[in-house]
């Protein structure tokens, strides 16, 4: 199993014990996560924005419209990190103190390149369909020329990261957990409801089964 | 209403249809959010940490350890930018291009402050708890003096920030409607599933009722 190299920036000093450097963990959380958070810097501002994103291998692939301005930041060469989180449950602990969420991170760092091959930024545009639901860029109708122009496709190496992953009740002092209040934990997922068709839907289209029983990974 | 005035900053540039400066949206948003991803840079190295926030009126609040790099950076007067995004629904498209997601963000821009006053601060961590559970800061252990010592509490004004909001189905150009593929909303939402009580949980402790029928706030 490959192994990342904790660096200065992704080896954890706080809880130590929650990080995790091995690829597999870092690839199941991104491959999850449905979005993650991209931040980047503007004249020492941070901008954090929300962005679906996708994995091929070792790289992470963002997208954009070519005047965006996270696109242009990131394109040009900024310092990027990528941060996905995915909530599992609530900890409810019997002191405010120890309260806390179990969930899974990964935090990653790097710099963005324009993806200008052509298969490539096919490719990952593809990735980023079936990243939503498994399959899918085989069956809706490939981009344009134009369509392909006006969208930019970023790639960052899945090199520097570390992820975070917290499992588990509330650790608590023995005089504590006789305090009369329930604790535990409550458990939550990202779950969809039923398909809502399109008002234009052409007649005599069912709603494929990965959409109707639409499911991201299994918690752990 | 109260309306908060777009900067360069917080405009937004691209999709202004999608925009929303009114405190009630907001707030809203904000407030339904478990979490926040924190943006703040150190040497240009842009960091996103996903953090639980809390809001009190105007006020948005971040707690960690006194030792933690994000409550020092931050505290030391270091530009934030604080996201909360909820994934409402994914939009599949019959194009590749026109996939999308119906979500609400919010992004503040900012600069924190240390708390240090002792009631503040104390109704900031009782603020982060009844975040996650309504009520629950008044059922559980009040914090200690070493606690609360230990414990940094930041506060950003909620007066630089925007919403963005999308909501409904793919807009698709009339040649594509015909595309023989599935189109329409899948809505999605945060659900906890059944409360799994502490093994150290005292006998005869039932589960809440906040807590057997958790929901964040009704999706729009």
């Amino acid at each position: 199993m490959s192994v990342l190299e904790p660096t200065e920036r992704t080896r954890l000093r706080r809880r130590a014990n929650r990080a995790h450097y091995e690829r597999e963990v870092i690839d199941a959380i991104l491959d999850e996560a449905l979005i993650c958070h991209v931040g980047f810097s503007v004249n020492g501002q941070p901008f954090v924005l929300p962005t679906i994103h996708a994995r091929i291998g070792d790289r992470l692939y963002v997208h954009g419209s070519v005047s965006a301005r996270m696109l242009k930041v990131l394109g040009s060469g900024a310092p990027a990190c990528v941060t996905a989180t995915l909530l599992d449950g609530l900890v409810l602990a019997r002191a405010g103190f120890h309260h806390t969420m179990n969930y899974r991170s990964v935090v990653l760092f790097g710099t963005a390149e324009q993806v200008s091959d052509h298969a490539e930024k096919r490719a990952a545009l593809d990735a980023i369909v079936d990243h939503v639901v498994r399959g899918r860029s085989a069956a809706v109708r490939a981009p344009t020329a134009a369509e392909l122009q006006a969208t930019a496709v970023l790639r960052l190496p899945i090199s520097e990261a570390s992820a975070k992953i917290r499992t588990g009740f509330s650790v608590e002092s023995e005089e504590d957990l006789a305090w009369p209040c329930w604790a535990g934990v409550l458990p939550l997922r990202l779950v969809a409801s039923v398909p809502l068709p399109d008002p234009h839907l052409a007649p005599g289209i069912a709603v494929p089964p990965e959409l109707a029983h639409y499911e991201r990974a299994a918690l752990g």
